[in-house]
């Protein structure tokens, strides 16, 4: 967590905790239960869930005489660290009608207080690691809890209005051009002091062929050519999963658009809006991105030229697909017990996206930032960068 | 509806309409709309679904110049009348976060303000019939709304209360031995000058052997013999599709039983109690209804005799599986249009149930009502009663 | 079993089981095997199954020191006999390599040979009934080799000939105008001398209503007019349970029919060939057959009326579907064990269909005769009568 | 193909394509066209499959005059070209009763012939990579075929043996030790003369670490320790999908595996025989590989990491599981149309698998040589080599 240096661990909780109920604000009562699909979890879980986060691994090994908030809530909140536990199946998560949301805020403020006591009376790095990992893991599902809003009031044929312009979905980049890069030995992962992610080393030398890498990412306009190009009918540019998905949804554009008198609409946290052509494309899958890629007649960037490469482009307004698979740096090792289960057991069949997206925490966002979902996935905000 | 005959219209409406949304006064806000399968629909849904039926089926053709609430509900709150237009996906029906409790309670307050008007203007046999039918339209939802959200509840490992003692699911019938009815041409169906529906017309002849029907419902103690004594592990008293049912969901109980220390507990609207050994057997699909008839060496009666035998025994505290599949009496006709998709379209590959339960609503049983469910629904209160 | 009543049981026993691999001429070693779907059944399996059926219930209860051939038979070609042990998923007949077919005619030519002893030796009617329920259920498979033949060819895009004109699927009826049949109490069920399954029993007495019937089955060209008037887009002809049905098909025509050039064909037992608009209308499900009647603004006769009617008319050429659904007949009692398993298990769920097809073997039908399928299925031999 | 240098085309043509035919001599007609699982096709459509591809992509294209055998054909026998047009699905395979065996043996000796003429006539280089392409297509298909086959056999409960020690599935390696790679910038990827697939190409530099890799591949002793120490039932030792396939398959032990009395017995194409812990383990895939290596406390080798050491040990008898994912190597080009098809389009979740089986053909390996599977899949002859 790269935190202005001068705040103190008790600021930067106080501020990260707040900052997730910040973003319920909007929410009426009714919105905070809905679950529309297994992998979109519902508001009230995540307000929960991070707490437990903060009950499991800090304060019952760490806070002497702390007693759980409610022991129910380790079975209903525990996402999936099995060295913990069992634990609800993700498809019920909207069963969850109580705790209501008035208890859930209750949890969290005794494990604030709690946190708050063992802040005062404690300085052990180890503590202080784990605490930061909780902040990082709440960062995690303040961007999860947008995208998972997003898409359950997707599904609403009302397509109610989380809040206009909170999240700037229309931001745009201006940058023209290619950054090229040089053939050669580079070091990639993270060698600095602050927090990072343990899939994130060790820091190694990759070899990498020169490349140019494109400084803006694809726009909605550059899409939208791909579209009316065909691309989405022509098996060529898909790879052959991708191109069964299309088939099996019928899909012809990016989650959320749909067309209206000949005009691109899109839905958006603010409601209904026209597409802005000008914006960065958003909801893509691995899949959408990768073919157009190849009616580009072009690719995407590897995770490693995308890092090295990463000093020379403005990112942050969509996660970037890249074509690297999310695999284990060299030398990874993941944590003992639970901690372990957080990032490594998922090094399989799923895809790596660098940068962050306007839906990313502040202060929750580095070049050796690896994200990762699997090809299919669209309803985060995903874009895609090409190599030239 | 057999309301009390001194009661006009407008108090029935009115009586009717008030005690729905009395059976959400322990709700929180968040219980109203959760969903956990495709078959319980939320409170919310069922509160703006039987006002929906009067905006669609009485106001919209009979009160001149009604304009509908919000045109959006009218696909939001369809359930499946085709004829109307389209409709959301039933298992969409959690998505409704929008509108929220409240826009339907305005809603409800919106269409029942509509209602009085009409009420006070017009007197035609038509627009009584149509206004007859909402009503009990809507006091079927009461029952569903409870079954719904019974079973919402259970899914929740906390178990949560809807209320202590609201709804008596232990009352007992005390009652014993045998009703004999003899060989006989016998007239069953409606015949009354009160309400029907059309599945129970027309009256019609049927052709019955003597047979001797049990005064009392099959108890949880007799159930528990049939448990007891390998009940759940021998095929040879289960219906094909009732054996692959058990062996799919390797049941050994009713629904909503918990053994907890050799003790067998229940969940209930009031929460997991103890089960009470002389109640009525309840929640048991047709497929245990029926193994179990056939472990006793004996059988469920059909629709006709259970009817015929009615009047001579206490019925009302589960709904009884019948020997009868769901089919169109002589001479049935669906009416034109959508209130003929009321029940026609559902004659096929469903059960018919007798009797009522401790959740139907007042003034909402009659000895010839045909109430159905598919074989292997065990979420109704329903309960079994043996040819003897 | 209704064979010409001078035959010997031993001369019945040998041309029924001759029947069956004649059936099988025309088939290549490599048509013996296919499984396409669940629910068709390879040949070689047929051929084996009614084997199992002599070797399990006949010979070892009743031929003194006999051996079985293979104890693997015992588990493959059992179909759905819990009593007498496991059994091969019904989706892994396919899976039957071995034992080759050169195998399975040495099976049955070694069952041949034991029931041969066992017919010289004894003469308890025990064994009789036994050996006569065996030939009627080789007849019922000779009938679903069939249609199980015809189903998996018609998977094969090359559309290969079981043989011309072997099975004449394009025999018509001349038949015209209506019997009426008055109201009154009517006997049905079986009474005779011969053989009959358990499901005609008890016969009882029904009260039935006047009705009028028609002589003549539906023919193609009346059914193409429900087509071609837009039977299979309009809800309101169809039970819900149908109308899904037809939805996720996409249906517009009965089974194995397909418009080529603006004409209608239809995959035959003798390759695809141009619809006869004379012969009765083949290959409906129970959907289908009620949408139809539902458009002509009838119905289709109950179980019961057709039974009573049956004198009055030609039937034969393809399987009916009644209204009735598949219950026990008052008084019905199922055998102890095994044999009990043959119909009773199957009683929900399906509907009856009476007469007879194309298909079914000499000897094999009669006027009590109660068929059943799911509402669904098509691959029968089945088509519709309507009342007038 | 790295055939000896003194062989001909032609004679190379001839000796791959009698060796899939001498691959089925052991067979009956009916084992020819059996499919239990979409995923394994029958030994027909594998012998008509091979000859499609020498008809539509050399003889099509570059015999003139070409008559295709039966136009049929290339839509039974397309596997997944869509540039070439429609192709039957793939679970129907099954359903290919008809052409018979004996037709799809005259298929491929017409084929035969036109290829002599052909290989008789011309001697363009494009002509001839595209033969050689076939050839090692069919290679590929004679080790698919035996799998496809050994799985098929498997399903079927008598267990057929396919021939006893054909292929010696229990040779074993003898070898002890590490071999220890120095860190540094090495050369992957195919630079000799002869045959390549496009995916082994372009020859890359990439930087690898220092790291040992055992001479010998995991035993079926060794894995046995990683059961009987409890290996499949504790998560902390799978990848989360890995865990859920387990959870689901209730998986213990490697595929065909079957404990009787205490001994471990597998199934082979020789028959069930006991297991021989000596030789290396066989039939894992990559969620298992990955679980005991992680057992170990060790890991898989990367692709790279396996090839540069791969001169310094022993391979050939399973298929090794990398840690690998199957990606495009740097300056990966598909070719244009259908031949671009062959791998480009499956680049995403697979595992690279590197070696070769005791299954694979002749002069059909190399160390550069990447196979790819799903991790789930288990089929194959697939076995792990570890990091020391």
């Amino acid at each position: 967590m790269s935190f202005p240096k001068e705040k103190s661990l008790s600021e930067k909780y106080t501020s990260t905790r707040d900052y997730t109920t910040f973003l319920c604000t909007p929410l009426n009562e009714e919105d905070y239960v809905i679950q529309v699909v297994e992998f979109a979890s519902p508001p009230k879980w995540h307000l929960a869930h991070t707490t437990w986060f903060f009950e499991e691994f800090v304060l019952l090994p760490f806070l002497e005489n702390y007693e759980v908030f409610d022991s129910r809530f380790q079975f209903l909140f525990n996402s999936y660290y099995n060295n913990v536990g069992a634990m609800l199946a993700r498809n019920f998560r909207g069963a969850i009608n109580r705790p209501t949301v008035e208890e859930v805020y209750a949890y969290r403020k005794y494990v604030d207080n709690a946190m708050a006591s063992l802040l005062q009376q404690t300085s052990s790095s180890e503590i202080e690691e784990r605490i930061v990992l909780g902040l990082n893991h709440e960062q995690q599902h303040q961007e999860l809890l947008l995208s998972d809003l997003k898409f359950a009031f997707s599904k609403n044929p009302c397509f109610p209005v989380y809040k206009s312009d909170f999240i700037p979905e229309h931001q745009k980049i201006n940058a023209k051009g290619t950054k090229e890069i040089l053939e050669g030995v580079y070091e990639v992962g993270f060698n600095g002091d602050g927090f990072c992610y343990d899939n994130e080393k060790e820091r190694h030398k990759v070899y990498l062929r020169s490349f140019g890498i494109e400084k803006a990412p694809v726009s909605n306009a550059e899409y939208m050519e791909f579209m009316n190009a065909g691309g989405y009918d022509n098996s060529n540019f898909w790879l052959d999963e991708g191109w069964n998905w299309k088939c099996r949804q019928n899909s012809g554009a990016p989650l959320y658009w749909k067309k209206q008198d000949q005009e691109w609409f899109h839905f958006t946290l603010g409601g209904q809006v026209k597409i802005d052509e000008e914006a960065p494309v958003c909801h893509l899958n691995f899949y959408e991105a990768a073919a157009f890629a190849a009616w580009r007649g072009t690719r995407l960037p590897t995770e490693f030229e995308w890092e090295v490469a990463s000093a020379h482009f403005e990112w942050g307004l969509r996660w970037e697909w890249t074509q690297s698979a999310y695999l284990p740096y060299p030398g990874f090792k993941k944590a003992e017990g639970a901690i372990g289960e957080y990032n490594g057991k998922f090094m399989l069949n799923q895809q790596v996206l660098r940068g962050a997206s306007i839906a990313t925490s502040a202060h929750h966002s580095r070049n050796t930032y690896r994200n990762f979902f699997h090809a299919n996935s669209q309803w985060q905000f995903s874009g895609v960068r090409l190599i030239s």
